[in-house]
């Protein structure tokens, strides 16, 4: 795929940046740590890597402190803290053993609480290879649902307390996602860049998997990235033998009840010849499914190690009486190691290895046992997560453009801390991918809140230093559903509109007020169009009684990048009452870019049209929703749960055919409102000036009286050509292909004709033909799907009345206000484009929904010095480059990470080589020195030094540097992130 | 009751035994450990002594030595290796912990594993107080169900090796049966002469607990003999206030789900503060029920502590927070502790005790849950663990005799130590107990049998050497259902009868045969009355296809006081055919002593007469069944299980009215063989020569197809005028007073008149009025009543259909061949005496049932110099002296107990003083030198010194020693056991 001359390429490399700084230090020894510290093999023998490991949920069955203490254990049996103590103890007991930890979520709370002797043993278990660290983000991210930003975020603040607590052999080499449920490739490329040498996990299709066993493909070289030169997003990837456990018959921790090692003639049941013959036996069936003279064997699983002389003890009896069959001719040599010791292993067997191009969606551990529930459930947790990093990205920015005063200011101390170890926390695989009880679930939504408390008073404190104006700032959290008492409790108000994008960018707001008539005025004293409508039935339903706005002030506002425009809003003495909706549907609505029309006898859609480029297609657009299955079918007793999607029949039922309709046209905002069911409804909402259609769907509670469980779902039914073929973001940035009943690397024995085609989104799908393409933008990650040609469909909210037997033991139904079922809205938006521009509209929109302005309302009176209007930077920045990053990192540096937002192909001006000038991004900082660094932040650049492996398929190119310009300027090649340490101080 | 002026005692006290030996280690330094390691207490608080303690059955579920391994825990999550392992790691972590260990079974099997490091560091642990055992007999032996000859061996087996091992620190000072179903005034006598300073335990009757309370009587001193002189047998004696669980909210162990302490504040959920407060009113709660400002809290539970670190990482947060409390104002401190820090409280308090008398049986744990159940459970068991303690009794004689051919000799290697372990795990109070599972009780019969086979091969060595014979012997553990591949296959055989009692004895054997006339020679060629009986049709039943003999060999047999006697038995070439039962009841048998009588319309006995005294009573014996409680009933939902009996109606049903009966009278024995059902049958059985009647029960294969629990009984009728009192052993020793629904220290709410009335009888029970007392013997442990005046009621074997949900878990019914059920057949004697000349009876034959004859087989020829009779005493010991143990301890010295086996009142002749002379005990060996110890065996007698307590009731005297005598002679009081380290040569 990609071409070696790449004529494009002008990279900077900023080997030390001219003032030499960050400051960096002198390489670390790593002399008995990392690969040289693995323990030796025997290249002539089978050797049997046993891998002791745990594998500890950040959040699952219990809360992560829960995890944490061992709280709760009549829920789930698992204590962290109990887990390190043990373990530390049986490292020290014996220099042979070796222990790899994964989630820094926990180890930092536990080194948190150790004295220093404890702290001592433990760097120097670290620096001798001992205890190695893998993977060591925060937590081991979802890769279905989770957003790249949030996943970078997380990895980093994990890696960066490894980094400053042990150095260089607290860097984790391997990536290691044995549990998550299908793997992204997008997280594959972010691994490669973030200097991993290797991945390692544990689930895939069951069909993949034996056709992999059957292959000898059990590993490989995944290249991650279509964008980026090989081997830049390249990650060896293999598959583990037994997900994440040991081979049957051999868990010996206190949680299993395999038989331990009897050695003793004088006790009854000497086992050892017996374990010994098996223990051969399985190594030998193993090595036949992989490559080399290595094999892996993960001696662990969850919350395991507790009591880690169970598994210390019996595992060293093993390797002593295996290995004592050498003597006696036997071939296998068994040994403690680690997954990058393993690796080693691998990469020194110097073999020619498969290339994977696709991802590991869908996940199914059988023929009608799909992962691809998980995509949606949770809804609301799933928006609330992606409003986090919104407002988390936010905090960040202003943190460094509010200086010193931002954490601790007029309104108090704040910090991005919390909020950033809330998110962190929520990336986890049971956490964003709502297959978490509810009250984890309910946890994580606590933490983030508290994270948000935080954030609101650094914001507020970063502001008042940027504005000069101290007056309270209220944030307003509920506007989805009409509710702000600053707004409506006021006839004059002012509101902050930041906006965390690195271009000016203008969005609609809809704040809720009790009168009808008000003025807003810009900074510099313009009038701006708004209108007053009256909240909507469906919203008052949902609001209930926290709040008593009876209208909505509508206006479109506008902030410039990475920074803030303040308007005034004053209520007019004279009131009109607001024009209500009436009854009814039009045939059509539009503004200046889009005309979607309606068919009166139903109140749905029926054609949406690009104005600018005179495309038209049809669109029907309805609801529907799957009966989930409650496990009796003849075929299987899988029942849909907050994993598994498997509906009883592949056809949906539909709410309804019609919906009852209100419109309502002014002069901001066109709405048709359609009502399905007392549990459905929609407003399809065209902004003046929008490019995209609104589609704001309301699903709740879902209704199970009938004792069914439903998921459901949007479906858009267009006459595009697509020929069964639909394109999925991974993780939010790049786009794959994805076709119906189809697998680019096996051949699909479909057994689920709707759950086995879904695939997460978590910003867009679409599809097209080669006139049109229809993107949807969404709100937040869900699962989608394209079961028929020209259709696309998405599933909103699911509610289940049984579990699904993959241990979350609750069946998915959220309880919402007075248990009655939850409640959750949401926004699809629609474009409809040529497919060559199509990712000019659609890149720039994602974006602007990820990263939404943050509002703050003030009352009070305006001092005469106060700045109503700010932008952190110099210009705005070309279209093609995002500010991923920009975060205080110490107090003299900050963390900077631009991305390059297209891909390599995908539209003809943005997929181009862009290049940002770091000395002149700034407005209020000078940046006085610059490093760059890896993804993660944990390695700089230019001492990454990963392992190069040889494939069979595609090319790999050496990087090609043509050259320095001047040191601040960096180029971007498409879908390329840099990353850079800035030495920064305020002008 | 004790008289203090002790005009009888002529004690000796044998400090130094006139040659000097055995050599005694000079005094060993105590400076850390004992009492003197206790950590400091605060006077003027209450302080809360927390006992961390695990309680590690010696097989139940599991197997012991799946319980050591933690093999099998899906049964039972229960490792005993890694307990220690965790415990030693934990305690070396912090100085203040302590711990305490129980149960050497367990310890032995550990230290064993371990490498010199380890045992280095526990022994510093041991000699500082810090790991201190308690109890330290192999076992925590059952009261109800074991004998006192097999309790004090296996106390001496584990107390020996901690002595053997850590010297004086490994010694304990407190007994601890925290889980028996009862307690046994016995076992308190015993534990006293074992030097314990105090015991604790966990269950007594609710109703006396509940009692206790309200009195604040939780502890007392148990004044646990009648005979001897206080405080020879005084035992301060505490009841726990949690059982042995920790109070409700505190268990901290892998275990248990009770929260951390969670004290990091940046985490969710710190509860130090409630914690705290929790803490502190349960101990002031507890404070209530105690008398001193020290109070106990077992720390543990079954099995607990396999991590450690999880209970004291909480604990040391528990003891840092409260005590935080005092500088508040907090009256609270709490410590780590052991029991005898504790009990060392409790005596520093000097406070007057108040004195108990009997014991603590039955045990309730509710008005319907008596644990009088398993006083039968498994009576198969229960009697093969009894026959073993008599072979191991003579395995341990001959071991001495035999010299070191003994272990080593022209049979092979043999030893007394397997069967030595093998009896002491059988004390369990889940092994003779019968509340073990099935596959565990098939486990303690096949150590048992192992451990005979290991004794045979040692007593064939010695009777070798004694004899100089070496031809082949075989044994016959099958002669109860005659089969014996000796006899049945021989014309001619020689048969050795060893006698281990230190009177001549005589026993009849029953030899099964093929052959119908048979001569049976004495030593000197006197021919002995013998006579061939047909084998009976329930025998044949039993035997199934394992033997073939038709006929049975019956004669009476004599032996030499600890030696033996051969006799040689050869067939007759002319055979008359043997004279088969009768059909019909006799109207009576009789012999020189006893005639009993028959009701030929029922075959029934209707009388029994002593022809020597002329007293008759009338005497009606049947079998009966309870319908054990299937748990549906309004009281209670308590069924019938392995520990409770509960029948669902007072009122036995009949087996049968009737017995089919045969007779069969010859010059040896007669017969009436009553059969009342296919599953009851019986053979009362009258031997020339004997004052006792035998009944031979045979009971089941218990029919359960009517889905009905049985508990069956034997029930005796007479026309004693008992007034509800009865009599029944304390582990085979002394007698108690019995009455029925009345206990002596408490006004009891008599709730199950069947189950609440019942009380274990290991050796003996009677009923008695002012002329005639009708005194039963049994040949193993059983549960007994009297329920009417005149009437004795044994429960001989049972089979339930429901578990008793006291944690076993599986209803008690025993498989038995080809899992039809298991038969069972038993004796009891019958002896009618005036009550004042009782003892001279039943001790004698209670003594020979338990220690019973060996019996060795051998065929082919004499030589001339065959020994054919041999005595290791040089004369009979008085009838009044019991030789408990003569057992080998080291390759210089023996272990010698004598026993004066009369209560203080019980034999105008026998109940008095007895003198022996050690020097001129043994005609083969010659005693050069002796020590006397305590009665475990640990330790010299005169350096016993007990804490002394004051009590308000009773009187205690000094011991009195009038002067030596002899330094050889030695003075037995009634009821005294003194033990002997002996230094010994062959002469």
């Amino acid at each position: 795929m990609a071409v070696c001359v790449d004529v494009l390429a002008v990279v900077l490399l900023l080997r030390v940046a001219v003032l030499g700084f960050p400051a960096r230090p002198p390489p670390q020894a790593e002399s008995s740590c990392g690969y040289k510290s693995c323990p030796a093999t025997q290249p002539s023998m089978l050797n049997v890597h046993l891998v002791p490991h745990t594998h500890d949920d950040v959040g699952w069955l219990k809360t992560v402190d829960q995890y944490y203490y061992g709280d709760r254990n009549d829920i789930q049996h698992a204590g962290v803290q109990y887990i390190l103590d043990s373990v530390l103890e049986q490292l020290l007991a014996d220099p042979t053993r070796r222990f790899i930890y994964v989630e820094t979520a926990f180890f930092f709370r536990w080194w948190r609480q150790q004295d220093s002797a404890t702290r001592k043993a433990v760097t120097m278990l670290v620096n001798e290879g001992r205890l190695e660290f893998v993977n060591g983000g925060w937590c081991m991210s979802d890769e279905a649902t989770t957003h790249y930003s949030a996943v970078i975020d997380q990895m980093t603040l994990g890696l960066r307390f490894l980094n400053d607590t042990f150095g260089a052999c607290g860097r984790p080499r391997v990536a290691w996602h044995i549990d998550p449920f299908g793997h992204a490739r997008e997280h594959a490329s972010m691994f490669a860049q973030m200097g991993y040498d290797g991945f390692f996990f544990g689930r895939l299709d069951y069909q993949d998997k034996a056709r992999r066993i059957r292959d000898k493909d059990m590993e490989m070289v995944w290249r991650a990235s279509e964008s980026l030169t090989p081997p830049t997003a390249d990650l060896f990837t293999g598959v583990l033998p037994n997900g994440y456990n040991p081979p049957a018959g051999f868990c010996w921790d206190q949680s299993c009840n395999d038989p331990p090692i009897r050695d003793d003639p004088n006790l009854e049941d000497y086992n050892v010849d017996n374990v010994v013959k098996r223990f051969i036996e399985i190594a030998n069936d193993q090595a036949k499914m992989y490559r080399t003279n290595h094999i892996i064997m993960t001696m662990g699983s969850d919350f395991q190690y507790e009591n880690a002389n169970l598994w210390y003890k019996n595992m060293d009896k093993l390797i002593r009486y295996v290995n004592a069959k050498q003597s006696q001719g036997s071939k296998v040599n068994v040994l403690y190691s680690t997954p990058s010791c393993y690796l080693q292993g691998l990469h020194q067997a110097n073999l020619t290895w498969s290339v994977k191009m696709d991802d590991f969606f869908p996940y199914a551990d059988g023929p009608h046992d799909f992962w691809t529930g998980y995509f949606t459930s949770r809804p609301a947790l799933k928006r609330y997560e992606r409003l986090s990093n919104s407002l988390l990205q936010v905090c960040n920015q202003l943190e460094v453009l509010g200086g010193p005063n931002s954490r601790k200011g007029p309104y108090g101390e704040g910090d991005s801390d919390t909020l950033q170890e809330a998110m962190s926390v929520a990336q986890h695989h049971d956490a964003v991918s709502g297959t978490e009880k509810q009250h984890v679930a309910n946890d994580y939504a606590k933490r983030l809140a508290r994270g948000w408390a935080h954030c609101e008073t650094l914001v507020s404190n970063a502001l008042a230093t940027l504005s000069s104006w101290e007056a309270p700032r209220e944030y307003c959290l509920s506007l989805n559903i009409s509710v702000c008492p600053a707004t409506e409790n006021s006839y004059k108000f002012f509101l902050t509109v930041y906006n965390p994008l690195s271009r000016m960018v203008s969005w609609p707001v809809r704040l809720p007020v009790n009168g009808s008539d008000y003025m807003v005025l810009q900074p510099h004293g313009q009038v701006l169009d708004s209108q007053v409508i009256p909240v909507s039935k469906a919203t008052r339903k949902i609001r209930g009684d926290r709040g008593y706005a009876v209208n909505e002030l509508v206006f479109r506002v506008q902030a410039p990048p990475v920074g803030f425009r303040t308007y005034v809003v004053s209520q007019m003495s004279r009131q009109h009452p607001p024009v209500a909706p009436q009854p009814g549907t039009p045939l059509s609505m539009e503004n200046q870019f889009i005309r979607v029309t309606f068919d009166p006898d139903t109140g749905l859609m029926n054609s949406l049209t690009n104005l600018e480029t005179k495309q038209k297609i049809q669109l029907m657009q309805n609801f529907y929703w799957y009966n989930a299955s409650d496990g009796n079918s003849a075929d299987s007793n899988q029942p849909s749960g907050a994993y598994i999607f498997r509906p009883n029949s592949s056809t949906p039922i539909i709410v309804s055919q019609t919906a009852k309709t209100y419109t309502l046209k002014n002069s901001v905002v066109q709405e048709v409102q359609q009502e399905f069911s007392p549990w459905v409804s929609q407003v399809v909402r065209l902004y003046w000036g929008s490019r995209e259609l609104e589609l704001e769907w309301t699903v709740g509670p879902i209704p199970v009286e009938d004792s069914l469980g439903k998921e459901v779902i949007t479906r858009l039914d267009t006459n595009i050509n697509s020929s069964g073929y639909f394109y999925t973001d991974s993780n939010g940035r790049e786009m794959l292909e994805r076709r119906k009943d189809f697998r680019p690397t096996w051949d699909l024995k479909q057994s689920e004709p709707v759950a086995g085609n879904y695939y997460p989104i978590n910003s867009r799908i679409y599809i097209k033909d080669k006139v049109n393409q229809l993107t949807a933008v969404t709100d937040r990650s869900q699962g989608a799907s394209s079961l028929q040609d020209g259709s696309l469909e998405i599933m909103l909210h699911r509610r289940l009345l049984y579990d699904d037997v993959r241990g979350v033991g609750e069946p998915l139904s959220e309880p919402g206000d007075d248990n009655k079922g939850l409640v959750v809205r949401g926004r699809l938006l629609l474009a409809l484009t040529p497919p060559k521009d199509a990712a000019d509209i659609h890149r720039p929109l994602a974006e602007a929904l990820v990263l939404e302005p943050l509002l703050a309302f003030q009352t009070g009176e305006l001092h005469p010095n106060t700045i109503l209007e700010f932008s952190g930077l110099q210009a705005s920045l070309p279209p093609a480059v995002h500010l991923l990053t920009l975060s205080q990192w110490d107090q003299e540096s900050v963390l900077l990470r631009l991305e390059h937002q297209f891909q390599v192909t995908e539209s003809p001006t943005n997929s181009q080589p862009v290049t940002v000038n770091l000395k002149k991004l700034f407005s209020t900082l000078e940046v006085v020195g610059v490093s760059e660094m890896n993804l993660s932040a944990n390695q700089w650049k230019d001492e990454m030094n990963r392992f190069d492996w040889k494939t069979s398929g595609g090319e790999q190119c050496p990087p090609r540097r043509l050259g320095d310009t001047s040191p601040w300027e960096i180029t971007l090649k498409p879908m390329e992130i840099q990353t850079f340490l800035l030495r920064v101080r305020q002008r």
